[in-house]
Formats: structure tokens, C-alpha cells, sequence
């Protein structure tokens, strides 16, 4: 049977995707500097013999022969998936997948050298080699997925969702964003005139950090046989569903960046460790895209853990942990003033929710524009400028290295993912208040650390689901609607202007 | 050009074999008992991949034009080594391979299970399915490598080596073990009687413990760029040669028996960092074999680690780490008195070095009876029994726990193994002949805490040849001669009897 090959070669795929996400956790926890070279190497060639086997031409013949077999619901679901997945990594010549890759790894390089600088100028003719690419490869794939240049593209990180209803949603919260964020401000403002925010009685004990924050993702349903919690420089959520590897890094002089890091990934393995284990081997049975697993680090991150309810029942566990003179004397509004500042700034990565968007929005516009072959990769620090001063009253125009050189994602050709960032914040609220609806009770629970419900809720819902649905379809099924930015600002006014 | 692809197929052999490597050190140091499962799925798929891999039949006619082809001398050698490896690969059938690996892990798991009960008679069924299964092994292989059945075993952990002459200077060890190891015992118990051995001063921190382990490893020359000291239940060395993971566990107890298993763990760490790295993707490029591996462990632990001169440089090395209090008073006498501790026992892995020899030659005989068919599975009890008494006065008749089936190997299918222990002992003592010859300083430099030395003569000798040299060869080229007993029993004799 055609469709056992398939589930054959699946397991083969599957092998050596956990080889490739395990040596990349390993590399970034235990690994030694001298390893990196042979590391390099060893994973670029199980890169390769994946792509060789994923790939295989036999395979379409595999899939059309299988539509003619007896497969059960679930079969056909997955064949579709399987499908979905052979097309969209056979979109691109071998020729011209290594053009792209010989590109971006000298772009990235580059990027690295010039960015501390800003030196945009020298970095130019890299990212203009990489624009070029990216229109190419947007081309190439829309040609055969019958989208447009720039849905093609989406269609890597969040399959289904379209420009033009990502566009509706945007331009609603952008235009909310620019009348709430001064609002917003003001009350802040006012809250700290009042009360002064108390500064952290510092240093905090990383021993005593990593044991808080363990604690808090076993309460919020972290399954520790099947994953486990270290520490590298740039925190992630990586390894299998079978055994999640998250990663945070500490600092001594406060604890609420690494913590609310680790509560963002957890919701990520969450995710992972929830995804159904019988499709594990399958595309069907991955996580639905970047969007959606957004969704799910921002609903343990913004929904839950910067929730007041949360700190109801966290504060304790806090001072357990850390010590009562950790947070001496401080109330539910002094942890908050912490937890829900806001402030402009210029990097995308230090933003919190409510000026998050708008890095996003900035970013998609200028992607359609780049992408579309409207706008050149030279005229990029001036757009990026002068929305910057429109969005959030501030310039970056002798700033590049904070301006557009500031992410990876376009050094490395990742043209796409950002709108997945703010997709995924605008769907955990949608989500949010579709659990609200359906438990009136779900902040009491919060309140007594009782997190069952919520995680039921999307075991249901989403990671159940895996990649059955595509992420619109996968939204209404589990809400009733697909993305709406009404649930976010709503979400942003209880929280901010109340 | 055929070399080529013997050299393209090397790289991607490597990269295989750097992930099964990688998770198996992952597994051991790192992994949740919850991922378990699909990492063996992963792992029993990589090995599968890799066989087909290197097991392809057109690489036999790769290797035929090979040798037409215009090759350096290097080239030619790694062409042989090409050829040994892949006629070692192929000299079994797939399906002999599959009922054989089958049969080893049920009889492994059974092993587990009735091995607390020493409960041989349930076990024995499987052992002589196990037995039956080594002995047609060894005669596929025979055929093939035109070698006798046991020599063919031999040959898969130490090529080159063979059971005449292993068995020559296996009885001459053993002839001199029976008289040596009576006076070695009265001559301890005459230090002792003097000046019984102090207590460790117990407890003594993991962190320190682990802060002393590696600052031995690095004095003697691990480069810490290139690999790492972690925890393992059962301590190994690992990894690849560019990142070599090191494992040990430690107890508070004491801190001896953590420190020497990780002085011999260095000693096999060593031998890979030293191997050539343009070589690193062929299998000349490997280390040669059990033997010379153990030879470089034990290099490490018995002639260095265990020398007094060593410890003249490492008592202060010692007390700088656990502080003064941890053998607070000692002489070098005092320290030596634990290091140089020896006794009859039961168990192979807690014997000291002179008593050890006993264990292996008595496993050795036996094997080869076992795979000669001159003796039956079902008659090891006795004859270990018998052996054991007359070797080490020990009996083991109603103790098969101890006896038999203290050890992994034989349950797991490894015959031909255990001579390695002995063979690498045997070899590290002439090594030390070797280099005492050339530097008579050598014992004044260790005291000295410089090791640079020593190593710059096992690069060359030993680390350098790789697999350039059959493991006979290579002791010849080292050290001017094949394996003497000699060497070893002087040593013996030196430490014991002085």
C-alpha cells in the first residue's frame, strides 16, 4: 500500500528530525566551542539526506496512488497533510535551494559583523542578493501553490491564513494601537505617580530562580518526564514532543525577565507535549505553524501569567521560592507595575504587548512592499524610519542597528514570519475569551492555581488538533470565528486602561 | 572518480554516526525518562539508515576501482581500512543481523531482570540461544576474513590481534599472577600492619569534587574547547572526537573512585581529541580498537594517575580543591595506601590492576571454549567456578550473580571483548617502557605536574596512526616489538613488591 510507504518514510523523517532538533538543543546547552565546526557539518548533512529522503520524486506517486486506496478519516487527513508538505519542499529546484542557503549563510555572517557597527551601507549589497532571492523564491512557490508572491510565503509559517485578511486585522489594531497606546501611557503614568514602582531587592539566586521557575511550569502543567528546563544564551523551545527541551537564561539583579521567559516557553511545550503521540511521524501530527504556536506561548504568557488572578496565587510561590525579602512588602499592584509596563522603544524583541503589534505591522507593510518589487532593499531605513515616527514617535534614521538591522529573520531570508508574532498574540486573547465564555469560573481558577481547565480547554481545541486544520479553520472550530482584533483590544483596555 | 565516492560517503557515514553518538550521550546525561521510547525508535532508525548506508553493494565495485585509481600512500591505506570496514559490515545477512539483534536485546532484558536474583537457570535457555547465535557469527566471519572462529570475534574489537598470540602472553601473565599476587597481598598487609590506612574525612562536595576532576583533566591535557565533564550513572567517554563528552557520578563518601574513573576516562578522551582530524570521516581516521583504547585509558590511570610520582604533584593539587581537612596529615604513603589498595574479589569491575588480569584471562578461556564448542552454555557455571578457585581462591558455585552473570557482554552477544581490558593493560606498561626509555626524566616531569611530555609521545605514537596500523603494528612501531608480557609484570612487581 502506497500510503504505508508513506507512514514508513514518515518514521524515517521523523528520526531524523529528532537527530537534528536534539543536536541543535545540545549545541546551544552542552556543547563545547570546538564542536561547532563538525556540529556545522554533521547537521548540514542530515539536512541534506532529510531533504534528499522528504523529497524523493517517487513520492508524488506514492501520494496520487494512496488517494485510491481504503483510508480510514483520519488516513485521508493526513494524506492530505502529507501532500501539503512534498509540495511545498519541492517548490524549489535543488539548484536553487543552494543558491538560497550559500546566500543567506553569508548574509547572516555579514549581519553579524555589521550590525554592532550599523554599518547598513556595507550590509546593502548581501540584503539587496537576499531580496532578489526571496521575490524569486515567493514567485517559484506561488506559481505552484496558486497563491500570491507574498501568501506564498506566509504559507511556510502559518498555512492558511492570506495577506488580505491578516491586512483587515491589522490595519483595525494598528488603528486602535494609535489612540490607545497615549492612553495607555497616561494611565501608567498616573498609577506611578501614585505609587512609584519598588525597585527589585537584588541579587536573586539563580539556584533559586531556576527552582521558582520549575515550580511554576509544573503547576501550569508541564509534564517534567517528558521534558526537561536548562539554560542558553538565547532562550527556546526545542527538542521532540516526547521530551521537550526549554531553555532560559538568568540574570542575578531581578527575576521577572527570566521568568516570564520561561512561562512563555512552557506554553510552547505545552503545545508540544500536548500534540497527539499516535500522528508523532506524520506532517498532520506537527504543531499547526508559527502563528499557533504563538498563540499558545502567548496565552500562558500574556492570557495567564500576566494576568492579576495569576499573581494572586504566584506571589506566594514567589516568596517561597525566592524569600520573603525578595519582594518585601510589595502588593498585587507593585508585582504589576511590573509585569504590565509599558514604554515605546525601538526593538521589536524588548516590546511589550501593546506596542509589540506595531514592530509587526511595520514589518509586514514593508515585506508586502519588498516583496511585491514596490519598494527596493535600498529605500528600506528610510520607510522603516518614517513609519517608526508615525507608529511610535520615534526615529531610527542615523540608527540602523536599531532600526531595520535589529532581527535575523531578514538577514537570514525569513520574509513571512513576522506577522505569525502578533497573529498569535491576537489569537491567544480570541482564545482566551473563548474559554472565559465557556468557564465564567476560569480567573478563580487562575486565582487557586488551578490550571486544568484552561489546559483542557486547548487539549481540545488546539493541541489535539495538530495540523488537521489550517490555522483559520483550526481558529474557528475552536472559537467560532476566525481572527477578529476585538478580542485583543479589549483584552489590552481591560488590562491597561481600567 | 570511486575513491571520491568512498570519500563522500565517509562524510555522510560521520554524520550519522556524530548523531547516534550525540543522543547516546544525551540519553545517558541529559534525557527525561519520558523520551526513552522515541529515542530508541530514533536510534534503532539512524543505525538502520546507516547500514544501508554503508553496507550498499555498489560500494564493493568502489572500492575495486579504487584501486586502479592514482592514489597517494595515505589514500591507499585509507582505502584498506575502507575495505576491512566494509567486509566486517557485510560478512553477516541482513536477516542473520535481525534475528541476531533480536536475540541480543531479549536476552539483555532478561539479564536485567534475573541477574538481582543471580538466577541462572531462568536465564540459561536464552544465554545458549545467545551462545548458538555467537558461534555461527564467528563462523560467517570466519569464512570470510579466512581467520579461526574466535579470531574472527577478536577481530571486530582489536584488528589484527589473535587468540595464539593473545593466549601466549595471556599465560604467561597468568602463570606469574599465581605467585605474585600471594606476595604482593602479605607485602600490603605488611605496609598496612605498620601504618594502617587512614579514613577519608568525609563528606567531600560534588561541586569541588568536580572542580578538582577538572583541573587533573586539564593538567593532563584535555582541552576543555573540545569537550566536557558531566554525570552519568555509568561513566563513559563519548562523543565525538572534536567534542568529546566525558562522563563520571560521584559519591560524598569519598572522592577517590570518582577522581581515578575520571583520570581513565581522560585517558581514552585523550586518544580521540589526538586522532587526525583530516581524516576524522574515514574509518582509518578511528581510533584502532578496544585494546589500544584501554591501552591509552590505562596508559593514564595505571601508569600515570597511579604513580607516586604523580602524587607528589597532585596531593597539593588535592588539598588546594577539597580544602586541607580532606586528608588533613597525610603522607604520600598515606594517599598511596588507597591507590595502590589491592584484593582478591569477586566482581571484574571492582578488581585492582593486578588482580584484574585473572578476571579477563578466565573469561577468555572460556570464550574460547564456548565458541569452539568444546564446552556447553549450560556447563560456565562450573567451569567458572573451578577457575575462579584456582586464580583467586574464590568460589562462585552458588553465586552466579557474581559469577557469570555479573557482566553486560556476554548477555548482550560481545564474545571476543573482554581480552581488550587485559591486551590495553598489558600494552600501556610497555608504552611507559617505551617512553622511559626515551625521556629517563619522565617521572621527575609528572612530579612536576607536566604531562606534555608524555602526551607529545603518544600523539606521535599512538593518537597520530589512527587506524593507519593493525593494533599489532602499532605496538611495534610504538615501542620497537609486539606485546610482551614483560612490561606488565615488571611494573607489577615495581609497585607491589618494592
Amino acid at each position: 500500500m502506497s500510503f504505508t510507504k508513506l507512514d514508513d518514510l514518515g518514521r524515517k523523517l521523523e528520526a531524523l528530525e529528532h537527530a537534528q532538533s536534539m543536536l541543535g538543543v545540545d549545541e546551544a546547552v552542552q556543547m563545547p566551542s570546538g564542536g561547532g565546526d563538525k556540529r556545522a557539518e554533521a547537521m548540514s548533512m542530515l539536512a541534506g539526506m532529510y531533504h534528499e529522503m522528504a523529497a524523493a520524486p517517487e513520492i508524488a506517486g506514492w501520494i496520487a496512488e494512496a488517494r485510491n486506496e481504503d483510508l480510514s478519516d483520519t488516513q485521508k487527513v493526513a494524506l492530505n497533510e502529507f501532500e501539503r508538505s512534498y509540495i511545498n519542499l519541492t517548490c524549489l529546484s535543488s539548484d536553487f535551494v543552494r543558491r538560497q542557503v550559500s546566500a543567506r549563510v553569508r548574509s547572516e555572517q555579514l549581519w553579524r559583523t555589521l550590525r554592532p557597527a550599523g554599518n547598513w551601507k556595507e550590509f546593502l549589497p548581501a540584503f539587496e542578493g537576499i531580496v532578489n532571492l526571496a521575490r524569486e523564491e515567493s514567485q517559484l512557490r506561488a506559481d505552484v501553490l496558486k497563491l500570491s508572491p507574498y501568501d506564498a510565503l506566509i504559507e511556510q509559517y502559518d498555512p492558511g491564513s492570506r495577506v488580505v485578511d491578516i491586512a483587515t486585522v491589522f490595519t483595525e489594531l494598528k488603528t486602535f494601537l494609535k489612540t490607545f497606546i497615549p492612553k495607555a501611557l497616561e494611565a501608567q503614568a498616573k498609577r506611578r505617580a501614585k505609587n512609584p514602582p519598588k525597585p527589585f531587592n537584588a541579587p536573586f539566586s539563580i539556584e533559586k530562580q531556576k527552582a521558582l521557575g520549575e515550580a511554576m511550569m509544573k503547576a501550569i502543567g508541564f509534564d517534567f518526564t517528558h521534558g526537561r528546563l536548562d539554560v542558553s544564551h538565547h532562550p527556546f523551545c526545542g527538542g521532540v514532543p516526547s521530551d521537550v527541551r526549554m531553555t532560559t537564561r538568568y540574570t542575578t539583579s531581578e527575576f521577572l525577565s527570566s521568568l516570564m521567559g520561561i512561562l512563555h516557553e512552557t506554553g510552547h511545550g505545552l503545545y508540544e507535549q500536548g500534540l497527539p503521540k499516535e500522528w508523532a511521524h506524520w506532517p498532520m501530527g506537527k504543531a499547526r505553524g508559527m502563528a499557533a504556536h504563538e498563540s499558545q506561548s502567548l496565552f500562558v504568557e500574556m492570557q495567564v501569567a500576566r494576568n492579576p488572578a495569576f499573581w494572586k496565587w504566584a506571589m506566594p510561590v514567589l516568596r517561597e521560592h525566592l524569600g520573603d525579602a525578595a519582594i518585601a512588602g510589595w502588593s498585587l499592584e507593585d508585582i504589576l507595575a511590573h509585569v504590565h509596563r509599558i514604554e515605546r522603544g525601538l526593538i521589536r524583541v524588548d516590546a511589550d504587548e501593546a506596542t509589540y503589534p506595531l514592530h509587526v505591522i511595520l514589518r509586514f507593510e514593508i515585506e508586502q512592499q519588498l516583496i511585491g518589487g514596490n519598494l527596493g532593499a535600498k529605500d528600506v531605513p528610510e520607510i522603516w524610519d518614517a513609519r517608526m515616527k508615525e507608529y511610535l514617535g520615534l526615529s531610527t534614521i542615523d540608527n540602523p542597528k536599531d532600526g531595520p538591522m535589529q532581527d535575523v529573520h531578514w538577514p537570514s531570508g525569513a520574509f513571512g514570519y513576522f506577522p505569525s508574532y502578533t497573529l498569535g498574540a491576537m489569537m491567544a486573547a480570541q482564545q482566551w475569551a473563548a474559554v472565559e465564555r465557556e468557564n465564567s469560573n476560569v480567573s478563580d481558577d487562575i486565582r487557586k492555581g488551578n490550571f486544568s481547565g484552561i489546559n483542557d480547554w486547548r487539549r481540545k481545541n488546539i493541541w489535539s488538533k495538530a495540523s488537521t486544520l489550517s490555522t483559520p479553520e483550526l481558529m474557528r472550530a475552536a472559537t467560532g470565528e476566525t481572527l477578529q482584533a476585538k478580542y485583543f483590544t479589549a483584552h489590552l483596555k481591560r488590562r491597561y486602561l481600567a
